[in-house]
């Protein structure tokens, strides 16, 4: 399929990148590097990369250009997915079905390979050279953005919640990054304000769209193949969007923001044609 | 005393402008933000400040344009504090004379706070406008640097470490802040690069001569003058000098770092004057 090609494609870059700027790291504990590595380097779909390559393409035909911004943004993603699984927040023994962090490591030292990869991901964004992209992605990452909807996630842990609160803490959590990946690539690549705003808009919705296929896919997915075990959100007394609306009209809720990603896409041609299948793939993949 | 005057009046400066930043913060849940203040505004001496705002100073006569950084280095200085104070890391109950982050907000609210914090300050060094400077600042704050010092020192733990391991870990884990607050001042009012190597070579002693002391300190300090218990180190089996060298050796290498960050002076004159009387404070001083 084309997009299985896109995202491999895609995510081979972006990890030939990353073990190259952590190859360079000057001065640190070798144990901190593995740490890092191993949580870095666990088989993620890399979708934040693609977004970010994927719009520096479709904006210039070239996506070199935003493969520093692209490999920030990971860092910041999996420096979050290490702060989220320790015991004082999820709590979780198994990502992308391998132990976690610290699991392996001990929690001293996945609370620190965490703040280490977050802190170098701004030494790998001060290497794209736009001031603007630095301060997008370290407000999309920061108390308005994924730590505020990290926040808002815990305080809402075993209350009811309405669709709008939720709505808001996915836009925070996970929205926030996913839609400043696909900016800092169309802004690296010298996109116009109009390509600029569709390609947020798109962002957006995809965002949406992906958090709520994720917590459909908490419920009705299939443990191995998602790498994690099924209900952990209902375990947890999260509030999902199955949990709130019902199986069906999440699956509907998905679909509509899905459909408002690819309309967003409008004022590009046939070029923007692999972020189309994109939006469509994130509601239908089964991990 | 004229260095109590220059730190209560970079202090302030420095106040002023967190503060700021922080009220213009859009969309972040107010218990975060609550987090964040607590430690910020917990009356901290702002070192790290001072010497950037007191670097651009001596280079240019106006400290103004170091604001950005003397507050994101500040902001990355507290947010490692919150972080070492965790149970995982150093379980410490006290900071400051005030009860510890997690113990007035939970574990799961202090590593987030901290997050978000670390986030924030390349938000806030985006806006002094310099890509050298945030790289430099998240690389100090990084693998090599800070954060891969406190790896050294949660590794070097309970077990006999040498002279030259417990240089190497205080470089890191404190001294590499420490200069580079000096640098991300003198860089921000355009030093000369016989300017900035005299200056760094200052910080790189002070921030020795200034660790030295502090160990000495949790031997020999009051608790009250201190704000938190004395002793903690050995208490935590922690390497420190007076452990490794004694006393009386530890007071002369303090001295003798003051001396050399003195000497790194010597290029300029009587406007350096101030970082002179710095470098004699941060070995008298009693917390």
């Amino acid at each position: 399929m084309i997009i299985d090609r896109f995202l491999a494609e895609k995510a081979k870059k972006t990890e030939r990148a990353l073990a190259e700027y952590i190859d360079a790291w000057q001065g640190a504990p070798g144990i901190l590097l593995e740490a890092i590595r191993y949580s870095l380097f666990a088989g993620g779909k890399r979708l934040r990369p693609a977004l970010a390559l994927g719009a520096a393409e479709i904006v210039s035909g070239d996506d070199t250009v935003a493969l520093p911004a692209a490999c920030a943004i990971e860092m910041i993603h999996t420096y979050s997915l290490m702060h989220d699984d320790l015991p004082a927040m999820d709590n979780d023994d198994l990502r992308r079905g391998k132990p976690t962090s610290h699991k392996v490591y001990g929690e001293a030292m996945a609370i620190l390979a965490g703040d280490a990869l977050a802190t170098m991901a701004f030494d790998v964004l001060a290497q794209a050279g736009d001031l603007r992209v630095i301060q997008e992605i370290a407000r999309a990452a920061g108390v308005g953005g994924m730590a505020g909807g990290q926040v808002l996630d815990l305080q809402s842990e075993g209350k009811e919640i309405s669709l709008e609160q939720l709505r808001r803490l996915h836009a925070c959590k996970t929205g926030a990054l996913i839609r400043v990946s696909v900016r800092s690539g169309a802004l690296l690549a010298r996109a116009s304000e109009e390509q600029l705003e569709a390609l947020s808009k798109f962002g957006e919705h995809l965002g949406l769209a992906f958090q709520i296929a994720d917590d459909i896919l908490d419920v009705t997915g299939d443990e191995k193949t998602l790498g994690k075990p099924i209900g952990s959100d209902e375990a947890k007394n999260k509030s999902t969007y199955p949990a709130l609306v019902g199986l069906d009209r999440a699956h509907r809720l998905a679909d509509e923001a899905a459909d408002s990603a690819v309309k967003a896409l409008e004022p590009f041609g046939s070029e923007a044609g692999i972020f189309r299948a994109l939006a469509r793939f994130v509601v239908e993949r089964q991990h």
